[in-house]
Parts: C-alpha cells; structure tokens; sequence
C-alpha cells in the first residue's frame, strides 16, 4: 500500500499540466443554470462529466433528466470490504454579471501567477477536478482502494429543484457509508480545514397591516399606530440587551458548547481583526459571551434581510403607510427545529404585536442544522490526509451558513457528509473574477489520494 | 345694511343656475398643473379667472408669469376705512388619472343628485367661485362693503414653487389685514367649520450604515449588527410605552392645551368611531392622556413614512443588508421649531446609536405649525356668517396637516388666515368622481356674502 500512496502521488505531479488542461476544458463550458439559453450547454457539461467517469472505469453511468437539469451518476464498487464513498458535485456555475468587470473573459479560462480565473473555478468545478484527478491517479497506478459513487447535479446555484427527490426517489442506488462534499473552503491556503457543522435557517415574511390605505400623515397622524413603527417595534424587540434572541424557548434546544469544541474553535486562525477587516463594519456585535467564531458558527441568529413600507423613493411623501414588510431569518444550530422556531416566532408576535395592529407571517424556507461526528472514519481519513499534505492537524470548523445537500442526505439517505474543499476566501465566488489557487489546487489532488488511501481497511 | 344684506342673498339665490353654470365652465378646463401637455389649459384657467375678476370690477387685474404656471391679482381699494381682505385660491387640478375609474368624464360636469362630479369641483374651483359668487352678488347689490385683493396660484398641486418668492416681491401688493384661505373643508354638511391651527412638519431621512457591502447571513450572522434591525431599534426607541416622543426636549415648546380649547374640541362631531371607520385601522393609538381630536390636531406626532433595506423582491435572499433607509417625519405644533426639532433627532442619534453602525441624517422639508387668533376679525366675521347660515355655532378644528401659503403669509405679511371652506370629507379629493355638494356650495356663497358683510364697519 504504501507503494500505491507513492505511485499515486508521483502519478499525479507528473500530470499537472494534463490535469490543468483538462480543469481548462470544463471551464470553458458556460454552464449557468439561472439562464435558459444556456441549457445546451449545461447539458455538454452533463455529458463531459459523464465522459470523465466512463474514462475512470465507472459504471452504470448515466446522465439523469430532471424537469430542469440532469444529474450525472456513476459507481465503482469493486472493492469488496472497502467503505462506499458518495461524492457529491454540482457541475452548474453563477451568471458572469457584470461581464465589464472581468479582467478576461469569464469562460475563458486564464492562468495568472499562481491562479486560474475563470467563472466556476472554484464554486465549483476546481472541486470536482480535485476529486476525479485523485481518483484517476489511484486508477492509473493499482486501482481505487474504497468503493465510489458520484452525484453530480446542474441546479446547485438555484436552490436544487430536483435534487431532494432524486435522492428520495434514488436510495438504493445511492446509499453509502459517508459522503464527501468539497463544495467548501479552507480558511486560508495555509490553514488545512475540515468543516463539521452547518448551522440551519428558518426563513420568515413578516405583513404589519394597519389602517386600510395609506392616510395622510397630517390628517390622521396621531390616530393609528404607524405601521413601519409597529414592525420596528416587534424587530426591536427581537434582541434583549446582550444581543441573545428573545423569542420563547428559542435557546432550550441549542446544544451547549463543551470546553474541547471551544479550544478547537479558539484555534481557528480567524480573529475579530480579521471579522473587521473584511466585513467593514465600524464594530463588531455579537451575543454576550461569545467569540465571533463561536457566534458565527456555533450559536443561533436572527438577522432582517429586507424591509419595505410606504414611500421609498427621492424626496419626501407624508404618508402613514397601510403595511409595512420585513423579511426575518434566523441561522440554527444543533437540535434546533426550524418547524418549532417558526412557532416561537409566532408565539414572540402574539405575545408582542398591539392590537392596533395585524400581522401575517409566512414561512419561506427552512431546514435543521447539521453536525458530523468528528469521529467518522471518513472525518478521520480527511484529517489524517490534510495533516499529511500540509504539515499541521487542520483546524475544525463550524460553518454558518447552511449546504442544503448535506441536509438531505443526512435525512434520506442516514449519512454524514465529510465537508472539505480547497477553495480560499479570496476566490471572488459569485463575483467577478473567479479564481482558484493553483498549488493549493494541485496539493488538494494529493490530500485526497492520501485521503482515500487512509480508508482502505487494514488487513 | 339689512337691504343689501337681503338683497345680496335674493341675488344669490335667483342666480343659482348661471352660477352653476360659470361653475361648469371652469370644470372644463383640464388645468392639470403636473403635466405639461396641459399647459395652455393652464394659461387659459388663469385668463378665465382674470376675465371674472375684470367682470367683477376689480381693477389692477394682471396674469403674472412665473417660471411655471401664472399667478392671478385683482383687487378693488373702494370702501375707505374697512379691512382688506386677500382672498386666496388655485385654479389647477391634480391628474385625473386611472381615467378608467371615473363614471364620467372629469372634464366634463355632471349633476347626478345633489352633486356635481369633475376633477377639481372640490378641490379647490369649487371654492374659488364660492368667492367669486358671493363677490358679485355684492356688488350687483350695492357694492362691496369691504376692500379685496385677489391671488389666485397655479402650481399648488406641485407644491407651490413660486409662491413663496412671488409674495416675498409682492408685499405691498399684497398688504391686508388677513387672508381668507377657502382652500379646507367641512367635518360634514351639517357641521360648519374653522379651522384656525395647522400643524408644522419636520421630515428626515435617515440611514443606517453598518457592513461595508451586503454579506451573506450564514457566514457573518453573528458577526456585526445588521443595519436593519440597528435601524428598527433606532424607531422603536423615539416613542415611550405611553406613545410619547422621547427626542431630548420635544415637548419643551410645546404649548399646553386650555380647557377652553379642550372643551371646543370635544364639541366636534367626530369621535374614535369615525377615526376607525375612515382609517380601517383595528385600533386607535396615540399619546396618552389625549382625546384623537387633539392628538391629530393639537399635539406632535411622529410617523415613519418609508422604510427600505436589503432584499424586498418575492421569496427569500439571506442577505445582511449593508444598509437601511427611513423616512421619518413629525408633525409640529405651536411654539416647535423645525430646526430645533432637527437638533432633538441628531441629539437622540447620538445618544442612541450604537458605535457598530454609521449613520446619516438628511433634513428634506420643514416648516412651523401656524395658529390664529380666534378674536381675529376675520374669524369672527366667519364664524358669525356659519352661524347664520347653518343656524348653528361652528366648529373650530385644529387641522393636522399643513397649508404653506397660511404659513408664508404669516411670516411674509404678518398677517393671519380665515381657513373655511366648503368641501365635504367624501369628496374625493385626489381621487375618482371628485364632486362637490350643491346644496352645501349654494350655502357657502350665502356663508360668504354675511362674512363680508359682518366685516363691514359699523358706523
């Protein structure tokens, strides 16, 4: 084995440049899924992926339709008594807009220095790159050592339509014993990162409704209680003073941080300097009592992500407005409820609300945190991998926005997700000027041929 | 003076049809200020008056250009030692749009009932030929027992641009003892109106900055304060548990009501029923310890009038906003000044603001609250007149809104305004089916020929 680890290796920086030159093939292929006039494309991408696992020696490959865009599977289960790994990619990118801001064209991949530009180099066709060229360098030199699948869907970048039921409808094909996900980033390119847990969300439409039509504030100012008010009064009052959230029984499901997650968590290479420096903000703010990692990752919060009333444009209107909006969210941790926290915000707005006024909440979107156990062997051989390549034990790291795949499988299918990708901070995902950093590119190929070679069984 | 009183009034009363006639022919004109296209209507609304004033005897009647839409003067100086009455109206009309909501046409008067339908009938042509008819039938019978001038504007559908600077050049044209501003109206048919206070307004723009650019809330919800909510709490602290504005020094200037007025104002016929049939509201609000009547009228209120932030299209974007914009403006009373209520929002800023947002205050309009006297001449001369007509006492309302050429007439001629005029609430003011109420325009001319005639010396 240790003779494969090598051959593999070997195998993998002797073929840079066809690695780089097949990553450039992809690139090329504008695949946004937002954009009907792109489905020929998105569906050459299908086939290209397609092609790639019929090259690797997979079988039973088949590019799926979908009543939107296809889903590409294969697998190669030829090693009896080896874990089955279920690798999971999405092969779709976001729009180019605004075109006039890229330095060379979005689908027209470039190399500069030490990194590739190009829409989709890194959100995230450089991570399926990583995890086929891995695979091939173990094919080419001895075979896989652990059983694979593949999933690879086109809708990622519009909320995965389809995906939910595919996998439902797709268990026995699917199952495994973990399932890789590299749609994720590392903190920095020196600072290898395992993500373990993913906070939820429990999205809301708040309606404050009051008088019937918007009245003239000279008239009836004094009379009603203004809307827009009555809405920033119910907003306000979602915070108490400590900046924790006050709606009933939101926190007696969070999970208590242990002393060791904190460690790990304090050694994150990620400080409020940092926090500061890249959201812009004056200052920071936070629930009391709490670093910002542990705050971001590992606590429950409530953000306003829109609001709307009355008159909005230049200049000034004298109106009370008949109704006033707010979009509302909140991130979840662990083992909170987005079905219970949607009560509680109901039960907060029964409780709050005047009766001068009357409010509709819709609830727009939702799902539950996750959290992997850090001892899952498909955790451990990441971590064994990463430490190999980069020389440090990387660092652990909850996330807190939410991969709704990782969500699913863990519903459908009973499987963690082991969430570790090379993207770096700096990569302009979803903006202009895509990137991904080469050697960072190049050095995650060789964590995961360690990493597959790590699950093969002791004999 | 009994005989021409008399006189008048059979004048008035044999005449009805060739009013109603003058009245139509004035409907006709479409003098739409907004919209260009109907600037030769304007013009020719503007020579239409000037010709009345000529068949009226007035004497210096001129058609003054502005930079928009002209401005109408006559006056008549004959009765030596009697007061000077300047008598204000408009001659232009809001747009008559949706068209398609009109059940005749609004250029195009119709009497269905007691009513007269077209744009503009109440607002305010309606009232300007109640001036114009009381005027002649005076002086068809006997003459005018007191001095008048006329100023008749073009543009106070949009907000009056010229007004102001045309009385600051025309003080001594304009000299009077007070102004009778028709340019209001009536609780209801059967209760005749004065209105002798209106409110000021102070009007503000405020934003709050916190994240240099919109950032995602599963990354950073945790991390700084959304502007949003740093808004919302910024709103929800300007008013007490008791409805009170809490800016530093609000109510310092605040005259405190008698119980004279008290008691005058809760002579009015309309209660929190009406409140809450007009409003559709499902409950009143407002400042403890007042009656509606004086919380619209008597006291300051503070409104939001538009609220924007972040993401406000259909469905869901987990966005924290890099920003958050309110309108936000208060109505004034006596003795308030706008600029030191300015002062109070800065100071209240400052002092409630947290250092984790930026923000900004933009002042966009402003004025003082204006009250009479109500032993003015000019009052009592109305007041009598009402009387007369309705056999009853009138009302005296403190009108919550704000008519600036009351307020540029107090600071540029020292002088105070007579606000009666004859519309009713369901008039349709700004709206479809605009009409005005035959019966009550009828005796609004009889209203007018007493109150000259009360203003009429004794000798």
């Amino acid at each position: 084995m240790a003779d494969q680890r090598e051959a593999a290796l070997q195998y993998a920086r002797k073929n840079k440049e066809k690695f780089l030159n097949a990553f450039k093939e992809i690139l090329t292929i504008p695949s946004v899924s937002t954009d009907p006039a792109h489905s020929a494309d998105i569906r050459h991408a299908a086939e290209w992926l397609a092609a790639q696992l019929r090259g690797l020696g997979m079988q039973k490959v088949q590019v799926f339709p979908t009543t939107k865009h296809p889903i590409v599977y294969g697998e190669w289960l030829g090693a009896a008594g080896a874990p089955v790994v279920l690798i999971y990619g999405h092969y779709d990118v976001q729009p180019a807009d605004p075109l006039n801001l890229w330095k060379t064209g979005p689908f027209d991949p470039v190399v500069r220095g030490e990194e590739i530009y190009a829409r989709g180099a890194s959100d995230m066709k450089g991570q399926d790159l990583v995890m086929l060229k891995a695979v091939e360098s173990l094919v080419k030199t001895g075979g896989l050592p652990v059983n694979v699948k593949w999933l690879f869907e086109g809708e990622e970048e519009i909320g995965s339509p389809n995906l939910e039921s595919f996998i439902a409808e797709h268990k026995d094909l699917l199952a495994c014993d973990f399932a890789m996900n590299p749609d994720s980033g590392m903190i920095g390119k020196d600072y290898p990162t395992l993500t373990y847990a993913l906070r939820g969300l429990a999205y809301f439409e708040l309606r404050v409704f009051g008088p019937a039509k918007d009245l003239h504030s000279g008239i009836y100012g004094g009379a009603v209680h203004n809307p827009a008010i009555a809405l920033a009064e119910l907003i306000a009052g979602m915070h108490d003073t400590k900046g924790r959230i006050t709606l009933p029984g939101f926190y007696d499901r969070v999970q208590k941080l242990n002393k060791e997650e904190r460690d790990e968590l304090a050694r994150l290479p990620i400080d409020d300097k940092h926090f500061l420096e890249v959201t812009g903000a004056p200052a920071l703010y936070g629930e009391a009592g709490f670093t910002v990692n542990e705050r971001t990752g590992a606590r429950p919060t409530l953000d306003v992500n829109g609001l709307l009333s009355g008159f909005t444009g230049e200049g000034s209107k004298t109106v009370i407005p008949a109704w006033a909006m707010a979009k509302i969210s909140m991130r979840l941790v662990p083992d909170q409820d987005p079905k219970e926290v949607h009560q509680q915000l109901i039960r907060y707005l029964e409780e709050h609300a005047t009766k001068d006024i009357r409010w509709e909440l819709t609830a727009m979107a939702g799902g539950s945190a996750s959290i992997s156990d850090r001892n899952n062997i498909g955790v451990q051989a990441m971590e064994k991998a990463l430490e190999t390549v980069w020389g440090m034990r990387p660092y652990f790291r909850r996330e807190g926005g939410s991969i709704p795949v990782v969500r699913d499988m863990q519903n459908l299918l009973g499987i963690e997700s082991v969430i570790s990708g090379f993207g770096l901070p700096d990569d302009n995902v979803h903006a202009p000027n895509e990137k991904m950093h080469l050697p960072t590119w190049y050095r995650g190929i060789e964590a995961v041929i360690h990493f597959f070679l790590n699950l093969k069984p002791q004999s």
